[in-house]
């Protein structure tokens, strides 16, 4: 049995946390078994550790997110890196061809393909170890576990059996997405369960769906070929196509954590980061990542997020609605990488997007870790060492440096710095050319 | 007669857009006669002026306010500095002093003192006017107003006259600080008014009491002992030990908008500065002084306010609590000077209360404007133009200055910058001292 953890996806409604750079699955809010914090994608790791699958587990995730992944979950689990998002489809076709072509694993082998951010028991993944045996029946093609509805949500799609008495896997009837809650209700009346977007199959299932779209089962073509791809959701592609599916249904908790509501009922605690809830704010959520307090008074049912993004304060039923409200982003606000975190502090907006005429940041590097940059040719650039020390490289020259010294990087300059003990910069970067009329006298 | 507009006093409830630097007479919230935004202090100056009063208006605050003061309310209005803040008695009795032997004002003269924080109808203005003819009386030594309550507040003051029929003036039969609403209501069906902080009095009054407390009419005595005097409010060195006292009422509205449920009411829009709210978010209010968007979605009868001090989401007729919760501030988080603003964008605490290790600042200079500082011994500055053109001053030797331009300065320098256009500037200031285990090879 190979896990596929399908990681990498962003998204609005967990504004201003999450956003266009940083997926929710990278949220430390979670509480841990050691009274701690965790993510989300920390969580499933942990989990599947408790079941024996962390061991055979691969992560999909796209180039820009290895690094961040990496630093949550280490390094020791292999991670699938893919070059653009192009669907669930096209992520799983990816690691069946490294399966095949790389791992040259048996075509028999078991599949199951987990997103990121399932919040479940431990218990679920323990179920896991049963689906070789489900999938060795000649007429299954296709395993999916379906959690059992909690309420009549509109918000998920349903998985709708055959029920036959006495059996404890099902045959699918039909999928039916995002009903209102009158026909949900009905649904959960025929036995419907909710899809967690797990499926389960042989390897040798998938690499017949390569070759029947014409696709390669080689990684290292596949791979070339990625970026040209049409975005493709293994859902349509594949699960509404296929014959012989079957369902296992799953009893206990299940969440895909993707609104406030849902996230904030399994926080660490009711306040993370800075600030301070009155008690009469009942059922209020706060999570501070900006360096100044928050102090929430007689609010009840709300979640107040602050980042260096913006600032949340929603009523929780609809906090969703944040993300019809935002604009397009132009700069990331905050980085976190394996290296460390990045913050922007301020910056003066331009008309190109994503290159403002200044902008001034806060580097925190890792003992050990080090940062590798090239200077845009109209800019330059200006680290102080706030903390720490380190070594400083300028276009292939090293230097030590530590807490007090000032570092100048001309425009096209490469450069860097590795953190021997925790480093702290501040870095102010401007456009270097001076513009008609601001000439120098 | 004479105005004394009393000014610079401070406090918490406005947090965190008010703290113990800027005082709430210089929020700029309110909405203007252009349909723009005033401050307090502004919208009062504006509405002497209306009466013919702003000509013999003269303002009292302290040092540290006199810049923004100015800034506020321009240089033409004559302001008296106190060096600390002594209570309301020990400013009124500067005040009085130098309209004796500064400007040899006749003992006649009618001095008629105000809060800078006072929201009143501009027809409260005009019925000052009246205030001589009152005190002209011999048996009136010293004349308040009172305005018409509107609920039985236990926030207030109460002022009892003694009512006689078919009269406009009434003798003050006692005081009542702070009642219950139980006890406000009898008060009120007795005829009691707020008290205002309104005192209307002869200089030669004034000057009475100075001699009989031993103190100077001379405004530089007084000045030079002003920081060993005791701390003394006019209310009970004065008003509650003088005998012939009337009491003029005030019918329109009148509030001290000393709460977030008060100022709100009178803000120039629902939101001010970057953020949405949401239209079932019903009488809530938004201001934010911070660079970052701040959505707020169905949140109903709050007040949100941001500023580089920190984030309040309360609501509005809690929101007072605010005092009680905040600890004692170390570091001036934002500034608003006569130059221009500073804003604080990122600091390392130590264990020296208001001596950062590391401390970044954004600086924004009006054009025309300079400022000129003295770097800490044991410190190093630097600052990054980002925008703007200026002249630069280092012990003494000036140069010009332009975006882009990276100005080092060592510790115990001093140094300035004028703004030639209006300027834009990050500072970085650190502990220049090595420390013991961090000597560089």
């Amino acid at each position: 049995l190979r896990i596929v953890l399908l990681s990498g996806g962003s998204g609005k409604r967990l504004w201003p946390l999450s956003n266009g750079i940083r997926s929710k699955v990278f949220l430390k809010l979670l509480g841990s078994e050691d009274g701690g914090k965790e993510s989300m994608i920390q969580r499933v790791c942990r989990q599947l550790a408790m079941a024996g699958l962390l061991s055979s587990t691969t992560i999909v995730t796209s180039d820009s997110q290895v690094e961040i992944t990496q630093s949550h979950v280490g390094a020791a689990i292999p991670i699938i890196s893919e070059p653009c998002k192009r669907g669930t489809f096209t992520a799983i076709a990816l690691a069946a061809a490294y399966f095949h072509s790389r791992l040259k694993l048996d075509e028999t082998e078991t599949i199951c393909v987990l997103p990121a951010d399932l919040f479940v028991e431990t218990a679920f993944f323990h179920q896991l170890n049963q689906l070789p045996a489900v999938l060795a029946d000649p007429g299954t093609q296709l395993a999916l576990i379906g959690a059992s509805p909690l309420k009549p949500s509109s918000q998920y799609g349903y998985i709708v059996p055959q029920i036959e008495p006495g059996a404890k896997i099902y045959r699918v009837a039909r999928f039916i997405e995002k009903p209102d809650e009158a026909a949900a209700l009905r649904l959960i009346a025929q036995g419907a369960l909710w899809n967690c977007g797990i499926f389960a199959f042989s390897l040798k299932f998938l690499l017949d769906c390569l070759l029947k779209k014409g696709l390669p089962a080689v990684y290292e073509q596949l791979l070339e070929r990625y970026e040209a791809l049409p975005e493709i959701s293994f859902d349509h592609e594949v699960v509404e196509k296929t014959a012989g599916r079957v369902v296992i249904p799953y009893g206990g908790t299940w969440n895909d954590l993707g609104s406030w509501e849902a996230l904030t009922g399994h926080f660490a605690s009711p306040v993370i980061g800075r600030g301070r809830i009155t008690a009469d704010s009942h059922n209020t959520h706060l999570v501070n990542e900006l360096p100044l307090p928050v102090h929430v008074i007689d609010v009840p049912d709300v979640i107040v997020a602050a980042s260096a993004e913006g600032i949340l304060v929603a009523g929780k039923s609809k906090a969703n609605l944040i993300k019809d409200q935002l604009p397009e982003e132009r700069l990331s606000m905050f980085e976190e990488a394996s290296w460390g975190t990045s913050r922007v502090l301020d910056y003066s907006p331009s008309d190109e997007p994503g290159r403002p005429v200044s902008v001034t940041r806060k580097l925190e590097l890792l003992p050990g870790k080090a940062v590798a940059r090239h200077m845009q040719r109209q800019r330059k650039g200006l680290w102080t060492v706030l903390a720490g020390t380190g070594i400083f490289t300028l276009e292939g020259q090293s230097r030590p440096v530590q807490a007090g010294d000032i570092l100048q990087i001309p425009g096209g300059a490469s450069h860097g710095i590795e953190a021997v003990t925790a480093l702290q910069l501040i870095e102010v970067q401007i456009d270097s050319g001076s513009r008609p009329g601001e000439e120098r006298n």
